[in-house]
């Protein structure tokens, strides 16, 4: 099926492994379980589903939820064309009939109520009704359900029902070690080992507030992005204020604090 | 009618017995009095009901309930075609036309306001108004309705009204014995009765946590799970890390007594 | 009109009457006054307004309310086709042109807002006014219009407005006294007097444990669904807890008290 | 406009003055203030307004109030049909075109906001935008606006704004002295003097509660009712405890106070 | 451009100066400031726009402000004809193009985010983009935006953001003295300076109220009517109380104290 | 693409530097890093990106967010039309296809949740998925996002997402200098430069009442409105009360502070 391919990830995308997560992910897959990747904003999860689609050559259908996201958004819907209506298939459908990989991104977002109808496509029935179409889709062999979700987030209300979190094989996330976040550092950006150290404590520095006035650490993409900004000139001390401190807080005593980590890293 | 055979329980699914449901069941069906299905989640409602369906040679319809699921889509809507706009059931209309047993799964997540479309469906009436259509769906001889529903919520605010509860007759499910589990899981996966015999026993001190950390305990389906990884060629230990406790919770102190538990049996 | 003819009670409905409620209803007729039904779920109001019906010889529309009801649900609306929108009368509208007998049941769950346009039909006025399609619709000289009420629920805030319910005159009912209530179970199923006398028997513990941890009273029909289990093999024990007991509560307590309560009349 | 006809008010209401209300009437309709009949329900403020309209040989138009009512479904809207779209006057612009008088029954029950748009009819401008169709409707010279509002009611919330208040001229009614409203009865029904006193004698004890147990008094509408059960051969006690007592209150106390109170006068 | 004459102003509004606000107001639409008129409800904010718009010469396009008004309700939004869909021109829109004033009366009844829409209009771009249909249209370089404001409403909630409100010159407006609003009264209707003057004296009694028992003062408005009510042969006492007392308040004391210095002055 | 060229700025928006944003915002844009411009209202946030869409010669796309942003309102829709639907570009679409600067005017507006649609546009996807049409765009190689926000609002609930905010390098903007300021006035309006030094010293006063009776202090937009007036002939007391106090309080102590040090500076 040609529409597979749309799908497909090109390139290896750049993935550090951080522990025995690859092995897991494809006994996880082998079994087709459904994958809940938890962990904190900007850690890599999304790319380490876009890097073991790649390494298991499957297409992949990324959904970014959001509240306002109905079931139909999901599962597909009649449009209206010259000769009346027609059904259009939702990217869960659509992943389910072409054997991808279906990878919901930030789900707690997504109101729970309307993820009841992933259910019976996350346990044995491995089926997807199409109440509106009359139609029951059997899920395509290689078909695989991918949730990612941050605990840390306080939006409790929202936060996943039994039914449907007991359906799920969970992946741990959370920032890479030091040396490790040091070598992405480098990889990515034209930046030289020193300085990427010194980002590093920056973050570290950052990430010692969380829950002190911070709701969450700062992302390893941050320190990226502070990176390539000294890569394109910008003087370090004022690429870690743009890039590492004023984008998550307006918290005067906050900015205060590690503005002063930073003169002292880089003054 | 050719339609019903869409719906059929092709194969006989794996169930198990735990009590006389079973003989229950076919005298409530006999009268056809609507059934609700009473239980934690993942204990086996829903392949019960698959079960019975599959032995009484009746077509299953499922709806998966969920809070912006309205009357229309329980009954049908009118929909635009090029000639005009032409009626098309929903899958209560459809069950209640093929004599299909439909199962509401999950009820309490439905606005219970939507819910009074069953009404005349489930007392001596045994027909479905269409008020769009001006239609009056007399029932199938052999329709029935079938609703699940998990007490443990706590969502009382969407608890079921007296005059829908004030239809059904009740079935209470709950975990498998522990020996039956362990049959369970066994006939499920690959894997021996001596693992099958530790999972178990991870899952009950789970299920022990119940109102004391955990809002609900350990299903079977993820018992299910942690064998399937294990299956795969993942250590015990991670398996169960992976399927039973981090899906389930983000409370480090739970997860650090589940996973003392687990080293503790499989160390 | 051949229309009114699909809305006729066609066989004679059991009704067993427990006071002069018959010939009240014929006197509220005769005068056309609008008709309010107050009563517990499953005491028979639906029944009642069927069998009046049946008598009077006049056709029935039924009309489950519920909240996401709008006042075009009721009235009618435009519907679109191949050569452009025509109107669809709404089941009062119909109603009220057929002169049939229009039953709004369980009308606390429509939105009381939406309900102002029964008003016009309700008083000297006898008139429906279609603002949309701009027409005034004289009733039927035969038309009446019933709704019906359950005060015991808590929903305090959907109570019907005053100038509602100023409109009406109310008919209340209860459970049947319990040698009427014997006499009903042993003409609607096949058990025998003196069951039908043990499971009222139980019943009346249950209603006495209203607003001592119930919402709401075993209404007659569920001790019509007991019967009928046990019409059909099951053991009169089980066939209480699972039709009396267990649809109605969630309670480990207020189940003990019941089930001892069977016990020591079946044990 | 042969329009205008089909809103005539044909036969002459029956409406007993009980003031100088009619001759202050014709004031404010000579000098075209928009008019706001003030009283608890069932005093007569929509026959008086039918009344009046019949007197001055004006149309009227008639718009029950609701909660979803729209600004679109006071003014208008596109409508579609085989060639395109078309404009649809909704009532008041109808009866701002045609000069009826334009009554809106129960105002507060309508979104405040909603009522904005009778602000340019109500001033010195007397025009209504039409802004959805770019046109503005210049009021015909006999176009009045009449709106109707219950002081008794506890929706504080929905209370008419001052910039919607701030345009009316105030008529203020209440239920009719005893000797007036024995005539009305009278009038209205086949019961004779004796049996009117005696009805009367029992509204006046409710309407006595109001504020110690009943939200509002019992109104002329609801003794007419008694009345009419009478008339068809009901009991007196029992058609007041039908269409009296019952109706307007759930609460056993009251309902208590006024059984006893419908035997002393009938017993 | 022919269609501004629709929206032109025809006659001279009466206006009676209160200040230097005519010069103030030409000074504001030469430098195209947008306005905000703030003042009571009734006090001649609608009056002034229109008279100032009649004395420059503009067209003026008035938009009753609403909660349920989205921003295509201002902007525009594409309509069905029978050949496909074509755009239609909001008020907002069109005024920009014709060059007009564009004036939103109680822009505070408005969502304000809704009201984002006019910033682009109200600063240095004066342009209003239409996202939906891909345009960018450049304001006529006779636009100008008056919004008019109660501030004595309660309603907080709903107050204006600081990124609309920073971009207005405010004009206050307030009752007119006394011997101003005699002359309004007096040109405005048929009464004598005598009768005026009493009832002016009234009005400002009422106004000492605001505050103690009243929401609002009494306005000019609603003097305007007590006088027309006069003129059409009403006994002035009673004009007061029905056009100046009963529409703005149901409190037994504040219509007592009020009626007093009625009966006081025209006793 | 000639499409590119409608949203190009055509002549250069006058800009005065307050620090080295331009260098940093031309770094930034190098390495294609989503911006964040926070600062209070008023204060030029949407001039400098204005102004850096100039510098770089880049078309630039702005939208105003609101409440009733829907996700669609930034992708696209299906519009209808003579032969069936067609697909029409959202405003982020469009600029992701044409290589634009998407600028998101007061992002705290937006539904949040509705934002996630930017997410992966802003990582190292650079991909935004069609959802609805079954499509992926790639970003164009020149297309950026930049958002605005406002952190002295209060509205807590609607502050971004972790999830959203670590994405972007942020611009911190505040009031200019005062010396800069005057300048700032002096070029863009006609007044001298002792009247633009007086207005100045007024907006400080103002600003110091920032969290004292003020929610945010007097814009440099406020001062050049001021200037403007007395442009046109406004008594410059006059102009400062209008423009710069009446606009953003109605509270009558602040109003009096700040009429008192007008006086002061003007008298």
């Amino acid at each position: 099926m040609s529409n597979a391919d749309a799908y497909r990830v090109r390139r290896e995308p750049f993935y550090q492994a951080q522990d025995n997560e690859v092995a897991h992910y494809e006994a996880a897959y082998a079994a087709r379980l459904p994958v809940m990747l938890k962990g904190p904003t900007g850690c890599g999860k999304s790319r380490f589903v876009e890097y073991m689609a790649w390494k298991l050559g499957k297409p992949l259908i990324t959904v970014a939820c959001n509240e306002d996201m109905t079931a139909a958004d999901l599962v597909g819907r009649f449009l209206l064309d010259a000769s009346g209506t027609h059904w259009q298939d939702g990217p869960l459908t659509l992943a389910a009939r072409l054997g991808a990989i279906c990878y919901l991104d930030e789900i707690v977002e997504a109101r729970q109520d309307t993820l009841v109808v992933i259910h019976p496509l996350t346990d044995h029935r491995r089926t997807l009704p199409l109440d509106k179409k009359g139609e029951q889709v059997e899920a395509h062999a290689d078909f695989q359900l991918v949730i990612s979700y941050n605990p840390g987030y306080q939006s409790l209300m929202k936060d996943l029902k039994q039914s449907t979190k007991q359906r799920f094989t969970a992946f741990q996330f959370d920032y890479p070690e030091a040396a490790l976040e040091v070598g992405i550092i480098c990889q990515e950006t034209a930046v030289d080992r020193n300085i990427s150290e010194k980002l590093v404590e920056i973050a570290q520095a950052g990430r010692r507030l969380k829950g002190h006035g911070l709701d969450e650490g700062i992302s390893t993409r941050l320190v990226v992005n502070a990176a390539a900004l000294i890569g394109q000139g910008v003087a370090p001390a004022d690429a870690c204020r743009m890039a590492m401190v004023r984008p998550i807080t307006d918290d005067a005593d906050v900015i205060d604090t590690l503005d002063h980590a930073i003169s002292a890293v880089f003054g």
